[in-house]
């Protein structure tokens, strides 16, 4: 076999065999196949596609083209949630511990922040003294103790992907969705759960700009796992706005607590509420989704969701004396309020805009190696379609440093228009796919 | 500037600017663009082409990525000739004398054979003591001494174009019209001639396997010779048989040598008159292609033309009395006749295999360190439409090694077909690209 021909058949249009795509994983980890003939294949594919049975043998093979976490040591059924990522994103914070709340085992790897998106792992780290390094028997057995737990990814998962994605970083090959897909998927397959909820997010801040790819991505990642035998379920939720109020680490665990609390805004309630009732579905701790609402609804109402949260911090090494009493976080030691310049209507509320914001005030990395300042973020009190005044408090940027604090704050004002007529909002979940 | 913007924005389909195409070439050449941005970069062109201006500025950009070879040192208007390549193409061995003895200026350099086709550097080696290495000092005076000559390419001509075929023969992207165009127009442009003759042959033993892809082909390489003034010419050609009846070395020569002594075979001797006369019409030796073919005609019969590839032997170290006495040439120490194994028509001979045929005899390299045996080749006895009876010799084999010699008898069997109805022969000359 010649990746050549690899080439070739993919640029004509042909569909590859499991042969040929095992022969080229097995090559690309072995550095047996150069860089140069990837790349022609990535463009090619970017170019013909692949059909949902190649995207099924590539995501199979680049996760097991490195470690498979085996989670069968843990009893029930393993359910993981990815989100492909955005602006306030804080969902995993506060649904991991109620589905853990309702009885579904919680095994979770998660990711750190890059770019204008946070990472749970960044958010998790803000609780003084939680660790998210464990090897898989720790990490197992945290599970089993307490019923959930919530890691960084272990080092040797799907080195596949991570030779394949810095590939088409560079080589302008990123956006195809079949590839998105099986990098996504993947990690998941390799990281043990037996169910996949996908949060798939659409709009400024998020990958997918528009609701079709939304759709398309979340049907592709939909039927990967179901031709692989994880069933897999997908929301498609709004990312033109940031989600909830907090951005920033520490303010996202605060909000999180809130939530958790029945205190929390309504936006990140309500997608809260209907991911976790999917994850209690998925891990059939309920007979219908209906069902598994009303026990998150009572998950949150009765404070036990909020105990599996402290269960979890405390399990992990971290201070649970900051989830009952978020006062205590450490604050940014500088702030600004963003003021309406005019009379009107919030119009719009850019996410991307401001994630970028929000990295500026120190929330975030450009480059992998950057430090993160875990007291810096933006709260936002108004919101799309609030009426403003002149003069009314729009937001406050908080950060540890002056210039960082103008920079965002001048960021933040161009994310943000006030026009004389109000719009609808977006609803927040547009679509379940499954 | 950077390559990633580059490939994302061919990959969009959109136009390069001459900044762009000028910082890829500087790039590629410096090793500072990686071989993997390179390759992505040919496959968004692959599916999404190039416009002529484009094109052009690849052209001359790689042309000028080396030596440029400077005949300003020479008179009139220097002509150079290229074909796309084939079997038994020897034309530039008949019409480069007879150009010059028709008055133009001829200082050519030419390439080696690869794979099953020739290269006339070969053939003109198999003439004892002709020398194909000059530097240009000593180029330019044999061509002011004789009129002509004809070497090897220099070792800097082109090094961009060098870099990227080699990628592109390794990632299936060899075949894109804009890119075959630039490739070989690079060359010939750095090779220093101001006008250019192109034989751009089709059929099985071409590059190019149908009419239509030569004509494209044709079409974009004379655009590009208008576009940067080097006024450019093109003939298709036929290529679907061997050109002639001699395949190999000095069977070449020896052919070459009865075509200039007006006792060639039709075929070639047809086509190498319309090259002559399109060579000494752009040279501006005469006033139309007419008188142009008049004067070609004249230089045969007369003997000037053979007497021009004498000269131009002896001017280059070579043993004129091999020019006057083919039969002097090494023969082969065996070879076989391949006979009529039926009462018939010959219908198919393909170009492709008796190159192939050849090459297996000992004629040509399969790789580029390969020696060859300039003995070695085909002798055609019949072509099509020919009527054969059972026994009749349509060709012999000739090799120096037994065991290839039957290998090359078998490969040549399956490339011709004998059947009870005979087909007619398609023309020698198909269009003319001006």
């Amino acid at each position: 076999m010649r990746m050549y021909d690899i080439i070739l058949k993919k640029r004509q249009g042909q569909v590859l065999t499991d042969e040929e795509i095992k022969f080229f994983i097995k090559g690309l980890v072995s550095g047996e196949i150069p860089d140069y003939q990837v790349s022609a294949l990535m463009m090619a594919i970017f170019f013909k596609g692949m059909n949902s049975e190649e995207t099924a043998t590539l995501t199979m093979e680049m996760a097991h083209s490195g470690d498979m976490a085996n989670l069968e040591g843990l009893e029930g059924i393993k359910v993981d949630k990815h989100s492909t990522g955005g602006v306030g994103d804080k969902t995993t914070l506060i649904i991991v511990p109620i589905a853990a709340a309702c009885g579904v085992t919680i095994a979770k790897m998660s990711g750190r922040g890059l770019g204008h998106t946070g990472g749970t792992v960044d958010k998790l780290e803000s609780i003084p003294g939680f660790c998210t390094e464990y090897n898989l028997k720790d990490f197992i057995n945290i599970v089993k103790k307490s019923g959930l737990a919530v890691i960084g990814q272990s080092g040797n998962l799907c080195p596949a992907d991570k030779k394949l994605y810095a590939l088409r970083d560079v080589t302008a090959t990123v956006d195809n969705i079949s590839l998105i897909a099986s990098s996504i998927m993947s990690k998941k397959i390799a990281a043990g759960c037996d169910r996949i909820l996908l949060d798939v997010k659409v709009g400024s801040g998020a990958f997918m700009k528009t609701k079709e790819d939304a759709v398309s991505l979340a049907k592709e990642m939909v039927s990967i796992g179901n031709l692989v035998g994880r069933k897999t379920v997908a929301l498609i939720t709004d990312m033109s706005v940031p989600l909830g109020n907090n951005i920033g680490n520490n303010l996202e665990v605060i909000e999180a607590v809130n939530v958790l609390k029945g205190e929390g805004p309504e936006d990140l309630t309500e997608v809260c509420i209907e991911l976790a009732a999917r994850m209690v579905f998925l891990g059939e701790k309920a007979e219908t989704v209906e069902d598994a609402t009303v026990k998150v609804k009572e998950a949150i109402k009765n404070g036990s969701a909020l105990n599996k949260l402290k269960d979890m911090v405390k399990a992990q090494g971290g201070d649970a004396s900051y989830v009952e009493n978020p006062d205590k976080f450490q604050k940014a030691k500088y702030s600004v309020e963003i003021k309406a310049e005019e009379e009107g209507f919030i119009t719009e509320m850019d996410a991307e805009k401001i994630g970028i914001a929000a990295c500026e005030a120190g929330a975030g990395r450009e480059k992998k190696e950057d430090s993160i300042d875990y007291s810096a973020g933006i709260i936002l009190n108004k919101k799309i379609p609030a009426a403003v005044s002149k003069g009314n408090i729009i937001a406050t940027i908080f950060a540890s440093d002056e210039n960082k604090l103008y920079k965002a704050a001048e960021t933040f004002r161009n994310a943000i228009k006030i026009s004389g007529k109000a719009i609808k909002a977006l609803p927040h979940i547009l679509d379940t796919i499954e």
